[in-house]
């Protein structure tokens, strides 16, 4: 049976999301959750549930890194934090995946750290799902703030990034695109220019460069890109989606017209946000770590929670380093 | 009198938008306009105006530069351009400033090459002002896809947009930021790390590294980036914003309750996609060649023709490129 041991104390209105998204998977997907986080807190969210929780199990940690707490300083800071116990577990082989919807900075550490990289991987990639024009979902990394990337380090993006898409969305044959600043192969920074030809002799369907506005026009499935530029991209998507929402209900402020507008499509707007929000295509797996590591966004209601829970169960079932080191060790994109 | 040249040929309604709005901005600001472009057409426009046309005249240029030529190519090929005659024009002292609608790709290679750069500046930066969140403009500077910037680089984007800042949005003191991954000083790539300290010694308000939702958080008034990262936040922007507006209308297909708010609400939806579109600020200065140059949205209406002109007429009015070589001069900042 597959075990996910799920961080109870990290997400902004944590455990409730944490332990019920945890009772809601464990029970529509067959899996064990391990709730780790101070027992008694995780035990008195429990006792408010009325299925049964019987493949709910608690592992203690005494700490909680809070979401404004200093990734690096908490980590060296907090050792029996929820975030180190739930990524010994994995490393311990006692789950085989963590989920987190805590501070992301700390549980990259943590699962850098901690678990360790696959011998393939020079740069573990945080791998960002959401929304495009087409209806499905496109995914963009590293959005984790690996900065100054070498060509490598992006051939590998490609390679875990195919491969995750694959299994997290039923694609035989994922799209992969290069992300910059023009479609011809001659666009692009030095970086771009050096990695578009070795993509081009990867075992997967590179189809050239893409432009900032692909990664919502479905254009392609996956997008690598250098972390600082990922990270920023992620920002600005939340930043401008957040802005356009307030702007809207601003300007149906405007007119009786608009007003009634206004409520009358409430329900849109709600369907925008959540169409909007990556978690609900099952968070940002860490991929190239020894394990599996989901992080989803602090805000995570339960079912985001549970889609998360299923992402990563899903990863592990599917055996996806396995699947990672191989593809890797054909193609010879070591930095 | 400030002599402004307008592309009469670039823009995607070309001509009817820049001869309307240079009518506009000729009576409305006191200026003289030279529309730039294949007289029988522009004359066959201005005829449709009802208002005196006096300060108008018409720069012959028999050659148009389509959106989709290849930028550097239509620069080698059609000489005779109204992209280059306009360019040529600001060159020659016979007008104040160029504004083009047209292929923004072509239009700065023009610039560069026919007006040439400034003896301080080594890279000339294309400035995108949009909205923020507190109601006022934020500038990004540069997204004109200047790649692999150097330090020295940043610094001058820095001044510069200042600078433009000042003159185009009546800021005494505006607020320049580093376009980064994180607020601490440490965080971000080797380049903007390279690049913080120096920011801090220049002669403006620079208030350290924003990150990407700080674009439309309106912490700060101008974002300084390398052009790589800068052309592909601007086209994030465009398109997540177009996406956006794809979705609401989408979604209030759904009940009929939706579909009533959506019609209540159309002008509301209107004055959002308004809101975005950066030509209503005045477009985009390229900022770092000798003369002014502003570059506005290809779909841009009479009204921001308009604007650009109204912007571009109180850059050359105000120097602003005396003001940079000044500033520029005492900073020694060369790559």
């Amino acid at each position: 049976m597959i075990t996910i041991a799920v961080d109870a104390m990290g997400g902004d209105h944590a455990p409730r999301p944490e332990v019920e998204g945890s009772v809601l998977a464990a029970h529509e997907y067959g899996l064990r959750v391990l709730l780790v986080g101070q027992p008694n807190v995780i035990r008195a969210e429990l006792a408010n549930i009325s299925r049964p929780t019987g493949a709910i199990e608690v592992a203690p940690a005494s700490e909680v890194i809070a979401m404004e707490d200093h990734p690096a300083q908490a980590f060296r800071r907090k050792k029996d934090s929820s975030v180190h116990v739930g990524t010994r577990l994995v490393k311990e082989g006692l789950a085989d995946a963590f989920v987190s919807a805590g501070n992301t900075g700390a549980v990259m550490t943590a699962a850098k750290i901690i678990m360790g990289t696959l011998p393939s991987v020079d740069r573990v990639a945080l791998a960002a799902p959401f929304p495009n024009a087409k209806g499905s979902v496109s995914v963009l990394l590293d959005v984790g703030a690996n900065v100054d990337s070498k060509p490598e380090h992006l051939l590998q993006f490609a390679v875990m990034g195919e491969i995750y898409y694959r299994l997290a969305f039923g694609s035989r044959r994922p799209r992969v695109g290069l992300l910059s600043i023009g479609e011809e192969e001659i666009k692009g920074n030095e970086l771009t220019r050096a990695v578009y030809d070795r993509l081009r002799d990867l075992p997967v369907q590179f189809v050239g460069n893409v432009e900032g506005n692909d990664l919502f026009s479905g254009k392609v499935d996956v997008i690598v890109c250098d972390g600082f530029v990922g990270n920023i991209a992620l920002k600005i998507c939340e930043g401008l989606a957040m802005e356009i929402v307030k702007l809207l209900r601003k300007t149906y402020k405007g007119s009786l017209a608009s007003q009634l507008g206004y409520l009358l499509s409430r329900g849109a707007l709600k369907g925008i946000k959540r169409t909007m929000d990556y978690s609900e295509y099952g968070g940002a797996p860490l991929l190239g770590v020894r394990g599996v590591c989901v992080i989803t966004h602090g805000k995570s209601n339960a079912n985001a929670i549970k889609n998360a829970i299923r992402v990563a169960s899903g990863l592990a079932r599917a055996r996806v380093n396995e699947r990672i080191e191989q593809e890797l060790s054909l193609t010879h994109a070591r930095a």
